[in-house]
């Protein structure tokens, strides 16, 4: 018989750490405590609602639903249904006026980030939404290091359609041309920040153009 | 054994119109041929998309995923899902670089619009988007008489938290304070032209503000 908890959860010996395997992070950071990415950004978006901040939501995944069972008294249940692959980024809102687009990527790559983490009608996606004005980019992680970037879609966008062979975006041009992300508490993930320098400087870009 | 098209369909009876039965709309209107708001909505954003004057998707249905089978050499199969409650509106995207976000709602009612169509979250993220400056709105049909109105976000808010026990919207309200949206064949419905005249009024309201 299971043995189960009082709020009737099954009872499992992995929730218990096991004397000599320390469940405190080493280093003690902030990020990578067995949340994934989306995870944190989920966390930091829920802080900036709270806090009025900013209204940026990820949204749900695409699902094609087949089959769903109505049984009675009960909730529906779908019994059938297939991933379809998004036709927009992962996540948009509004900050201060202005709409927000962007995508969230991991690599375990040391040195750059590979671009097939990007499907063409992304790349479609976030050209249209420059095309309206729209401040859009990249959330790239770099697992090994635990360093967090935000890149302009510009940048992505040229390195895509620059040349056929190109199959990622090197870390030294990441460097130079992204924003760095600081890691905290409270939010995890304080990409806004960088948002607002993002924002300035296409002001400046536009002011420039325009002269 | 099933005919076949030379396409590989299978042949249905159903495609063939029935004499004495017209297929032909009787009073040759645009909508309503069998296609819900949603689809209708769903195909003026492609049009708006394919043309360059917006962009602007329907979020996926949330579905909280319970149980994926992964047969070998096939897709994977969504076995056990749920269906979830929306934090936010159905429609999100940019317009002339402005934030849009906006529900559609449909009444068989035929004087006023039900407000029970509005959950109470759907609600407050209306009026945060508003907080930053965004273009909130609902898309209301009155089945039938098939009119189409779009209404701004803050006059449904007031309506909401004016009186406990109202329970809609006069039409009449609506008729004053909403914008009557043209249907169409490309694109359906057209609901961006009142999306301009509601920038623009929402543009002098700030000027009559700060002044």
């Amino acid at each position: 018989m299971a043995i189960r908890y009082p709020n009737g959860k099954k009872f499992s010996e992995k929730r218990i750490p096991q004397r000599g395997k320390s469940v405190i992070n080493k280093d003690n950071r902030f990020s990578n405590r067995g949340m994934s990415l989306e995870e944190e950004i989920n966390e930091s978006n829920q802080y900036y609602l709270a806090n009025g901040i900013a209204n940026i939501h990820k949204k749900p995944t695409p699902v094609q639903i087949v089959n769903v069972h109505y049984p009675s008294r009960s909730a529906a249940v779908i019994t059938e249904a297939y991933f379809q692959k998004a036709s927009t980024t992962d996540y948009n809102g509004i900050f201060k006026g202005h709409y927000i687009d962007f995508e969230a990527k991991e690599t375990r790559n040391k040195k750059s980030f590979p671009l097939k983490n990007f499907h063409s009608h992304q790349i479609d996606h976030m050209k249209d939404v420059l095309s309206h004005g729209g401040i859009c980019f990249a959330i790239l992680r770099f697992a090994i290091t635990d360093e967090l970037y935000l890149l302009d879609a510009s940048v992505i966008i040229r390195y895509v359609s620059d040349a056929e062979d190109r199959k990622s975006i090197p870390k030294d041009v990441i460097d130079s041309f992204g924003y760095s992300i600081p890691q905290g508490y409270m939010p995890r993930i304080d990409y806004l920040k960088a948002v607002s320098n993002l924002i300035e400087v296409q002001r400046e870009t536009r002011k420039e153009d325009e002269e």
